[in-house]
C-alpha cells in the first residue's frame, strides 16, 4: 500500500492534550474555551495555559508579558525587511509576508534565546548549592571547546548592556518569581572576559531566558517567544507597508553599492 | 547598474513610523520601550500600540484580548496539521514549522475575518442612519452577484451559531465599545436565509471584525489578528509535538484510504 | 468528535493520479520511475511530465527549458535579498530560506507570468478566427475598465522591449510550436499605447505564457514555472552566501538612509 | 543611527558574482543570459552552471538529471500532504502552499543528502589510497559515539535497497563519472550491520550524495537537490489540488482516531 511510506516513527494514531470540541463547545486545557476563557483571560495568560496546561501566576504572567514586549520590535531589522519586500511583491498573501519574517527568527539572530537557556540549564544543574560563577566558568569553557558561541552576550548596537536587560530584570524583581536564572546570567556575563578574552554584555536574548527560566515557561518553548512577539511586530510593519511602502525602496538601497565580482 | 532592477516603484527612500533607537534606547511609537513599556503594558496593549499608533482603551483592550484568545486555537485543523508534520520533518526549525501553519492563514480559513470586515464596512457606509437590513440585503446581493462567497457565516461542525459569537458579543457589551458592526453582523445573518437561500448562522471569523470595528482596530489590520492568534497555538502545538510526536502519524492516518486513480 | 471539523468540503477520502508505489517499486504518471524515468528522462521533462501527465514532444520541452532558464536568475531582486538575509540569520535552516525567496513570487513580481496568460486565453477565446488586434483591445480595455493592471508589459530596468523577449520568441520559432500567443502577446502590445495610453513593451513576464500556451503546458500551472526556476537560483545565491555573507550587508545598506517619521 | 542595529559581521557591502545586468543585457555566470543560454542549455545544465559557476561535463549532468529525477515525487508524503492543505485553506497563493511544502525538507526527510555527504566526505578523507570498509568502519563507530544517527540508510517502506539506488548508481556508470562516492556508500552499507547491530539497506539519500560527489556538484549545495527535485513535484501536485482537491479530505482522514487525552 502506498501510504506505508509515511508509516514513519512509531506510534500511528495522532494525539493531543491542547483541546477537543463538539457542536455545542470547545475545551481548552480542560477549560470551556467560549465559557471560561473568552473575555476571562488575556492573550498572553491564554498563551501560556495553551503552552504549559495551566494559567501562569500573576508574577509569571507579569514577567510573559516583559519579554513579549521587550522583543518584538526594534526597528527595520532583516527579518522585518525580508517580510516587508515579501509583501511588495505578495500583496495579496499578508499571510505569506509575516511567514516571510518568521523564517528570520533562527539561530543566529532571535533562536539565542533558546541557546542561552539551555546554557544557562547546565549551569544551574552544574552548580547545585554551590558557587554559580565557578560553575559558569566550567560550562562557558565547555561550549568554547566545542566550538559554540555564547548565545546572548554582545549586541552590534548597544555595546554597553542593551538596555532590555535592566528593564526585564527589574520586572522579575517586581514579580517577585525566582532570580536564580537571572543570578546565572550575570554570572556567565563575569566569567566571559576571561574565559572567552572579550567583554561581552548581556543583551536581550540572554535576559529572555534568564528572566522566564524563573517562572512556569518551560525551556523547550523558549525559542516560542521571541517568534510570537516578532509576529505582533510583522503585523504592524505590514499594516504600514500597506499604506506607506518601503519595501523596494529597502531593496532599491540595498544594491547601491552591490559588487558584482564575476566574470563579464 | 545592476541595481536599478530594484528601483520599483516610486519612493527610493525607505520610512517608518513605528520605531528608532539609539545606543542607548529604543523608541517605539514616541515611548520610551525600557522605560514606559516592558512591564508597564501587556502583549495585547502592544500589540494595539504597534498596530494602530495609540494604546487602546481599557475596553478596546479587552475586545483585542478576547478576539485573539477565541480564533487561536480549534484543534489539529490543517494549519496546525501542517505545522506539526514539517516539525516532524525538520525537528531543527521551530520556526520553520510555526512558518508552514501561519501559511495556511489564507483566504478560505482564517482569512474570512478580513472579507467579513469588509462586507460590514460596505453595509455600515451603504446604511448610513437608516436601515441596516436593506443595506445588508442590498450588499450581499451585490457580493453574491460578483460571484463572491458570504464569508463568516456557516460553519461545518457548529450548525447552530459557532458558539465562540455569544461569547465575544458578551465580551463586547461587558466593554462598552460600539455595537454597531455587531447589530450589522446580525443584520447580515437576518438577510441570508433569503438573498443566499440557506440559513448560514454566524461563526467566529464574522464576529471578530463584529467587534472589533467597534473599537479603534483598523480594518486594514483584521486579517493579523488571527494570524497572531494562531501563532501561540501553533508554538502550543509544536511544544507538545517535541515531546509527544503525532506529525508522521497524522500523516499516516491521512493516506490510509488514498484512492490512487492514476495508470498502472 | 473533534475531527469533524475537519470535514470541510465535499469528498473526504484524497485521490491523486501522480503517482503510487509498493515495497518493490514507484510508479509515477503510469510509469516505474527506476526503470523508466531515473536516467532515461531529463528533469525538465520529469517536470512536464508530473504536471501534465504526458511526457513533452521535443519543442515543447525546448520551450519550457528556456522559460525556466529566462526566469531563473536577475541578480539581487528583493525575493533573493529576502532569501539571503533569512539565510543569515538562521543558517542552519537551507529549506527555511529557500521558503522565504520563494513567498516573493507574488502577483506583482513573479506572478505576472500566469495573469498575463489569463489575458491571452481570454483575447484567444474573443478572437476566435477573426482579428487578434480587435480582441486584443477589446480585452485589455475590459481589464483597465474593472481597475486590473496589463500584467507582463513594461519593465523598471529594460525600457526597450525586455531582451529576453526576443530570445524565447526565437526558442519558440526554432521548436515549431505554435506561435499563436506570441501574436496575442504582440498584438496586446500594439494596442496598449492606445488603450492605455503608455508605450510599455513586453516583459519577460509575458513571454513566457506566450511561449508556453503554445505547448501542451497548462495555464493553471504556469504560475509554477517562475517558481521552479527562481528555486535554483535561491539555491545557488544561498551556496554562496554560505561561503561569501552578504546578507546582512544588504540589511545594513538598505536601511543607511532609512527616515523615521513617527513621534519621538 | 537607526540602521546600526543592522550593522552584523563584518562586510558591510555586499557582493555576488552570480549575475549583474545593464539596459540591454543580462550576464550571469560570465555568459549572456539571451544570447548564449536562453534555447541554448537545459535547465539542469543551468542550475549546475548557477550554483557551480560551470557548465556541467555531459557525464556531470547525466547525474545531476538523474538524482532531480529520483528523489522528485513518492507520493503523498508529509511535505507533499503540508502543501496541499496549505493550498486548500489558501488557494489564492500558489507560492505560500510552495513554501509549506519545501519547509519540510528537513534535516529528518529530506536533509538527509546533505548529512549523508559529509559522512561520505570523511570517509574518503579517512581512507586515503587506503582500505575503504576500515574507513567506514571508524567515521560510522565516531558519528554512533557523538549520538549521530546514520544518514541515509534504511526506509519504511523499502526494506531491501530502495529501489532508486541502483538505478542512480546504474546511470553513474552509464555516465563515466567517479564511482569513488559509489564505493564509500557500499563500504558504509556493509560495515553497518556490525557497528550499528541492523541491517540498514542504502536508501535514496545516501545514494544521492553517492553519485553527485563523483561529478563536480558541491557538497555544500547538496541540500539544494531534493528541494529543487521536490518543488517540481510540489507544484504538480497543487495544479492537481486546484481540480481535484484533496487537502481538507487529507485532513479530515488525519484526525478519524484522534485520541484527545487532555483534561475534559
Amino acid at each position: 500500500m502506498s501510504s506505508n511510506i509515511n508509516k514513519i516513527g512509531k506510534s500511528t494514531v495522532p494525539r493531543t492534550a491542547i483541546s477537543t470540541s463538539d457542536e455545542h463547545s470547545i475545551t481548552v486545557r480542560g477549560q470551556d474555551l467560549c465559557r471560561d476563557l473568552i473575555g476571562r483571560i488575556s492573550f498572553t495568560d491564554y498563551f501560556s495555559l495553551l503552552v504549559t496546561g495551566q494559567r501562569p501566576t500573576k508574577g509569571d504572567a507579569m514577567v510573559l508579558d516583559a519579554t513579549l514586549v521587550a522583543i518584538a520590535e526594534h526597528g527595520m531589522v532583516p527579518s522585518v525587511q525580508a517580510s516587508r519586500m515579501t509583501y511588495a511583491a505578495a500583496p495579496d498573501a499578508l499571510q505569506g509576508a509575516v511567514a516571510a519574517g518568521v523564517l528570520g527568527c533562527g539561530s543566529v539572530i532571535l533562536g539565542a534565546s533558546e541557546t542561552a537557556g539551555q546554557l544557562f540549564a547546565e549551569v544551574h544543574a552544574g552548580a547545585g548549592t554551590g558557587d554559580l560563577e565557578a560553575a559558569a566558568a566550567k560550562v562557558v569553557r565547555r561550549w568554547r571547546e566545542m566550538g559554540r558561541p555564547v548565545p546572548g552576550y554582545g549586541h552590534p548596537l548597544h555595546k554597553d548592556r542593551d538596555p532590555r536587560v535592566a528593564a526585564l530584570f527589574r520586572v522579575a524583581k517586581e514579580a517577585g518569581t525566582s532570580l536564580r536564572f537571572v543570578e546565572i546570567a550575570e554570572a556567565v556575563e563575569r566569567v566571559i572576559p576571561e574565559v572567552v578574552g572579550k567583554d561581552l554584555r548581556l543583551n536581550v536574548s540572554a535576559a529572555i531566558p534568564a528572566v522566564l527560566l524563573g517562572t512556569n515557561f518551560p525551556l523547550r518553548a523558549l525559542r516560542g517567544v521571541p517568534i510570537l512577539a516578532r509576529t505582533a511586530s510583522l503585523i504592524a510593519h505590514l499594516t504600514e507597508e500597506a499604506v506607506t511602502p518601503s519595501g523596494f525602496a529597502l531593496s532599491y538601497q540595498a544594491t547601491r553599492e552591490l559588487i558584482y565580482e564575476g566574470d563579464k
